[in-house]
């Protein structure tokens, strides 16, 4: 376990706007499991401020450009900002890297931006919590709005999104040519429905077409621009679809990333969303989603520890062969392993 | 738990071609997670003889036209095929049931394919684990080819692909103007590229960016349509990434769902494929890492069940409440609740 000094000591130059101790702590956090244990225990009592922002969609939609300019409109409001990049591209081709570098430029001298991103080599599940524990150090070290930039639709998008108060899902005009680009499992967790790229043919159809998703049994609007704010709010995918979910009016902006245009509108509308999170207890709700999370997560990894050091390893292998072999199911293994280890607790 | 006798009615109806049989089986597993349970405990020794193969892309590849194609191209070599379909599709769509539709129709009267399409809520890793199961009831009931179709590059398609024996992975031309679009995690996975509608522009410009991504040292190709197989295949995402799959080249097809294409050049690839995992023990070290990973999903779930049985739940609500309060860190939440299911395994 890491000196709990050497952590205050980096938490606290992180707080006083020390970019580089933010940036040791989060490399400490991402490559060790132990020391994310460390220090998350340590600064857990210094997070809960920021407001945590998931922002989301398809390869293309512009969502690098949109976060950048995103960061820069809450900066003009006078707050600190973290952008936190999940991106699992490839080893191949090295994307994270080369747009980290790209976004260093546009964002660079501004020390109240701190820019991450982080790549994966085919282990999105492990990403999503390595994702939130990162997201915890921002927040300790005094960042206000976290913005989480994930591609894409998969599970590992969703325990994100989960672990998020805000929901932006961006879209890109020419999507309607394909119902299918729509990727539902992402809709349903929107708190803000985004069609980047607005100068683009198309735009309004795209507009008219997550309208229509979002209220499939009204008849479509006869101005294609008109934006009917009335509608109720989808289900939400996570825990989090309670009550007082209900309510909130998923609104469908508009945006062109490079001109910056819309993108006031988006950060008073993520504002929005907040204040109304507050004020209804969604906020308190998302929270508490979160934290069982969190606790059932180390709970189950916890649990497969202790079992591997409790049954010996050559049972173990014995098990997996016989399920192999098909003399045994995975389920009468499983209550084999679970009779050897709880038979015999002292053993390693 | 479910009555033997009826299962075991049930799966040798299914065996001899009783399509109801399957559908009732599989529609049991979907729903009950103890009739599962009950299920997959009876059928089990039956299972490990299909050829599990799962395909995968972006949306508009044209996935599912190549998997009806290529699964006449198996009925042709005379075998029985299943095709599990797991679209995550949109409630709002409902996707899920049109695309059925459209294939019953297509693949109608012959009852050596059998066709199932999953459409999930949200809930991609439940999802992940239903449609193993479902492909358990196809193997034991005798389909010796099962076809399971994902989209995306998530979580979920990477717990189904390492479920898999091969993996094909979908693009279509034009994927090479954004490189973003090739999905990294999926790339990985991939034991057969296929490059679909290959009649469209941008068929060879595709083929050519993936052979350059199979081998990034290399320098392109001088004509494109040239198609190098002396490459080494990409590490593996899963466990399945030992010594014995080296050696197995990475092919990249092209083929024309609707005209039939290379539709026979593909099934022979995954034929040979199999023929390959089976000379080399990659079949064998697949099975593996899949009936461990089976065996300790059964663990975590049954723990997290234990646990809440032994903790009172007002004790648990209170946890989540001081970690949501920011008086405890996750860990310590995980601690406490550890020791009290330790300390008192007798109460409810």
């Amino acid at each position: 376990m890491l000196s709990e000094k050497i952590n205050a000591d980096w938490i606290a130059a992180a707080r006083e706007g020390n970019v580089r101790a933010v940036a040791r702590l989060i490399t400490r956090v991402e490559s060790d499991a132990a020391a994310a244990q460390a220090i998350i225990r340590e600064l857990y009592p210094r997070t809960g401020q920021a407001h945590i922002v998931g922002i989301t969609g398809s390869p293309g939609a512009g969502k690098s450009s949109l976060v950048n300019e995103l960061a820069k409109a809450f900066r003009r409001r006078g707050r600190r900002v973290g952008i936190v990049a999940v991106d699992p591209s490839s080893p191949f081709t090295g994307g994270a890297l080369l747009g980290d570098r790209v976004r260093m430029r546009d964002l660079a001298g501004d020390s109240g931006i701190f820019v991450r991103s982080m790549a994966s080599r085919g282990n999105l599940g492990g990403l999503a919590r390595t994702t939130a524990s990162v997201v915890k150090v921002l927040d300790a070290a005094g960042y206000e709005v976290i913005l989480v930039e994930t591609v894409g639709a998969g599970q590992a998008e969703v325990d994100i999104a989960a672990a998020a108060h805000t929901v932006v899902v961006l879209e890109a005009p020419g999507m309607g040519d394909d119902v299918q680009s729509i990727k539902a499992g992402i809709l349903e967790i929107a708190d803000i429905l985004v069609v980047n790229k607005s100068d683009q043919p198309g735009a309004h159809r795209a507009v008219r077409i997550l309208e229509m998703m979002l209220r499939p049994s009204m008849p479509p609007p006869v101005d294609p621009t008109h934006r009917d704010r009335g509608h109720r709010a989808p289900e939400r995918a996570s825990e989090a679809s309670a009550p007082d979910d209900d309510g909130w009016s998923v609104p469908v902006l508009q945006t062109t990333a490079t001109t910056g245009a819309g993108v006031e509108e988006l950060a008073a509308a993520i504002d929005r969303h907040r204040d109304w999170l507050k004020a209804n207890g969604g906020w308190a709700l998302r929270e508490r989603t979160r934290s069982r999370r969190e606790i059932e997560h180390v709970l189950r990894d916890r649990y497969i520890d202790e079992l591997k050091a409790r049954v010996p390893v050559g049972e173990f292998a014995a098990l997996i062969t016989a399920v192999v072999e098909r003399r045994l199911d995975p389920y009468t293994a499983a209550d084999r392993l679970f009779s050897i280890a709880d038979a015999d607790p002292g053993s390693a």
